[in-house]
């Protein structure tokens, strides 16, 4: 947060950069981000934003790691069985969002998805690429495809009511309010009947 | 769709503009949208779209009327009874979004919900006023604006990835197979335990 002025490259400024990028994607979408305006709030010359990240393709898929590999996320959800797989994936979903860093980065990443077609694409690729091929195989569904689509429609509704726009009830709510009730309908996704 | 180049005032004129604006809310979102673009859209003199519908705030509220009256949202639901209702609920939301007109409107809602303050404050207004104080009642939970929130929520997110967005398995599912697998989990926020 602390806006130093620095204007040469040094230990702190690739991270600099990337609080300042994670805000700016956060507050004003993928389209409207600027590397010049980046630079800006990071106090450093833009040249030293395009030497770190290149693009601002580049930044932004910097800007939207997650406070994990996104590569573990199944061994997360999965660490206690299918059977615990529901809230599982409900308390790491939250979890997210709960801290702030990385809820600004994958707000941002929303955001973008919902109004720039290469958002879109980038979200779509993460969620097809590490999430559906990571998960979809432990669901012993012929549609798991669908349902762990379904889980992440949900979880991204979420979001959307608590976090951005604010519903009343949604925001009032504790994580663990949240969690008793959304993770028995996740879990019905994963491992439930279609009728059940 | 159709543009004339009219000028004058005449029978189709309002529904002109209304049409140009929903496309025009749809497209570019609430914020991004002007009356002057509208007026352009609808081939008629901006004075005129304020002659009919006021400032852009009262253009946007009359282009996000739902194909039925929205206060006969509850009563469509519930017609079937509680035990009926997670599927009406599923039927009637795929329904808004699966006809072009009524999809472009709520797309024009959701989007202005999402980037602007105004947006968000009209979707809440609109979800609190109508739907909560509508359904809530009819859920035998002391937690019944959450769990309706909570609907509302799944319901959006579906909306998002699969229209917006479009995630592969949910754009290939079809209503159906969507009220199969989603109908049983709204059901649970209405009338289900909290753990099962």
């Amino acid at each position: 947060m602390a806006r130093t002025g620095r204007r040469r490259g040094g230990a702190d400024t690739r991270g600099d950069i990337l609080s300042a990028a994670r805000a700016a994607f956060a507050e004003n979408g993928y389209q409207a981000t600027t590397i010049r305006a980046v630079a800006a709030a990071a106090g450093v010359d833009p040249a030293l934003v395009h030497h770190y990240f290149g693009d601002k393709e580049s930044l932004f898929a910097a800007v939207v790691e997650l406070p994990f590999p996104p590569s573990s996320v199944a061994e997360r959800i999965m660490d206690g069985g299918i059977e615990a797989a529901g809230e599982n994936a409900v308390r790491l979903f939250l979890s997210v969002w709960e801290t702030p860093a990385s809820r600004d980065a994958i707000e941002a990443m929303l955001r973008g998805a919902f109004t720039t077609e290469h958002g879109a694409d980038t979200l779509r690729e993460f969620f097809e690429t590490v999430l559906v091929s990571q998960v979809a195989p432990h669901i012993p569904h012929p549609d798991a495809d669908l349902r762990t689509t379904l889980v992440a429609s949900h979880l991204v509704g979420v979001a959307m009511l608590r976090y951005i726009i604010g519903f009343e009830a949604l925001r009032r709510a504790t994580p663990d309010d949240l969690v008793n009730l959304i993770a028995p309908r996740i879990q019905a996704y994963l491992t439930g009947e279609p009728s059940g």
